[in-house]
């Protein structure tokens, strides 16, 4: 079995953090090099790294940098936890940066003898973990998959997301490599347009056949090619099962109930959120009207007219045939099933 | 009773033809003025008018421009049969088209004393009756409309591809006229955001309210919002009941079955194509890549990416409630109801 995955969207080098500009893809694959914490805080910002455990990874080296920068100077302490907060401060609601920058602040109280090398070693070890997690998870998935399957993804759970491998598409790469996976489809993602310029980007770099379409021409491809599985990530799981993901999921996952396509949802168990008894509990995100005017060309939209433009949606555990966690594979229903695991927290 | 639509996008003044210029839309109103056939055969090619029916009708006026232009030189005849050539010339797959001319060509033959005179009144008179048509099917489709409803549409089934109306947003303006309607839901339309661009636009100028979403995000508001009915066009309809439209009518189809959302499909009878058993023989137009990926502002896509740009899809008879056309309206199930029509004439 062979399972490729050349892109992780992080790397260490010549005691500076590397990016994959992910603004720039699929034109150009720009890394970006960064010296200092509050060049890490600002890339996380402007969307340079993105997908919460690759944003986590980055603010993990970033307080690599920051001790290196200030680790020597009187006061030093100050100026480290500064940066952390500039860090913290970056995008305040992805839960995993939080998680990476508190076991960072647990090692700097530790004072070890080398302590820079100490920190790089917790992030580095972030990343060799999470790679790890994710390839378990992607061999989990890969053995509910029957040979000569065609699949459909959504948005990008991919390595661009994590430190490689990703959870979806951990599993595509990982049924590919055992030749169970033919082709892989996956829509545009409005209005991001993840799909398009990242996920088809990543699967063809990793010599996986996929084609590309728009959101709306999923079930006629599910009609007409025949699509054995609907494979996506997970934003939360309420401790029923049901699932919040990106805007579209649900559409795809009605449209592959019809169709007889399974659907299987990768995620870390640290996804599953034990305090939110069902979907109904999950707040939807609603973003800019202009993310879905912009790309139409339109500038002056006649104030009439109401945008709606939720980033996320609610898949009902009823319409999910499996959830695969880096713990263990559930299998529907869900109800009760979560409870071996530890909510709502990361590993 | 009040059935608004101040909106035609053709208008014949001051012996020349104006055209409501839809690549401008909705940013700016602009008419274009034509005074010869050549030119309003560019009009055609390039988008300013679009929808068959509407097409068909500036084409009818180019003949009229044509007439009025060369009609006392000698070798006239010549100089129109010409004009007609290029002006059938600009979408040669459209029916209406080839229809519209047809009638125009019939009446050059008969040589009335005032030429010009008899065409411009087969013109007028194509674009009053299809005025006329189209508000027979809206009334026809809003009886079956209760009070309060909430209803999605797809693509621009509207006055923007008519002479006025539309055809499903016919039946939306006499449903909202008759306060049956509260809410009209459209997606953008990928890829070419005809919802964003043409049919938010023309329901806001009607004083419809109208919520403009990513099409991906249709399920989730049936879900939410509780969707009473899917009221979309046709481009074409087997004799089965089978149903060719945009692509992503079939998803909205099938999310609209799973919420318990009636489907309505409004079209002329000279939609119904008898000669085709079930929509598996309606051939589905491929489009251009760029399409899919100049709106993410992909320029250079990775070669192994395979690209699907259907235009449109086949929603299945099974998934239809409703065919209005204004010869009546069809319930399903739709086997052998049509035998009725007239197949494949347009009136």
């Amino acid at each position: 079995m062979q399972t490729k995955s050349q892109i992780c969207p992080i790397r260490w080098q010549d005691n500076a953090l590397f990016l994959l500009d992910q603004r720039r893809l699929p034109a150009e694959e720009t890394w970006l090099r960064l010296d200092n914490a509050p060049e890490v805080a600002e890339a996380i910002r402007n969307m340079v790294v993105r997908g919460a455990p690759a944003i986590g990874f980055a603010a993990a080296f970033g307080v690599v940098l920051s001790v290196l920068r200030h680790g020597s100077a009187a006061g030093w302490r100050n100026l480290v936890d500064s940066d952390i907060e500039t860090l913290a401060a970056a995008r305040p609601t992805a839960v995993n940066l939080a998680w990476s920058l508190g076991r960072m602040t647990k090692l700097l109280a530790a004072e070890s003898d080398d302590l820079a090398r100490s920190l790089l070693d917790e992030a580095q070890d972030q990343l060799k973990t999470d790679r790890e997690q994710n390839l378990r998870m992607g061999q989990a998935g890969a053995e509910l998959i029957e040979k000569g399957s065609k699949v459909m993804t959504h948005c990008n759970a991919g390595a661009l997301a994590t430190a490689g491998y990703g959870t979806a598409l951990a599993v595509i790469r990982v049924g590919h490599g055992q030749k169970k996976i033919e082709q892989v489809f996956v829509g545009e993602t409005r209005p991001w347009f993840q799909g398009s310029r990242l996920t088809a980007w990543e699967l063809a770099k990793d010599g996986i056949p996929v084609t590309l379409l728009a959101d709306s021409a999923a079930a006629q491809a599910m009609q007409k090619v025949g699509i054995n599985w609907l494979i996506v990530g997970a934003d939360r799981i309420a401790a029923n099962g049901d699932v919040a993901n990106k805007i579209g999921t649900y559409a795809l996952a009605i449209a592959a109930r019809h169709h007889g396509a399974k659907v299987m949802v990768v995620a870390p168990h640290a996804t599953v959120d034990m305090s939110i008894s069902d979907g109904s509990g999950i707040p939807i995100e609603e973003r800019s009207a202009n993310e879905i005017l912009d790309a139409a060309g339109i500038e002056n939209c006649l104030p009439e007219i109401t945008i709606a433009n939720p980033a996320f949606d609610i898949t009902p555990a009823a319409l999910i045939d499996f959830i695969v966690t880096e713990k263990g594979v559930f299998r529907a229903p869900f109800e009760g099933a979560f409870s071996r695991l530890k909510p709502g927290k990361m590993t």
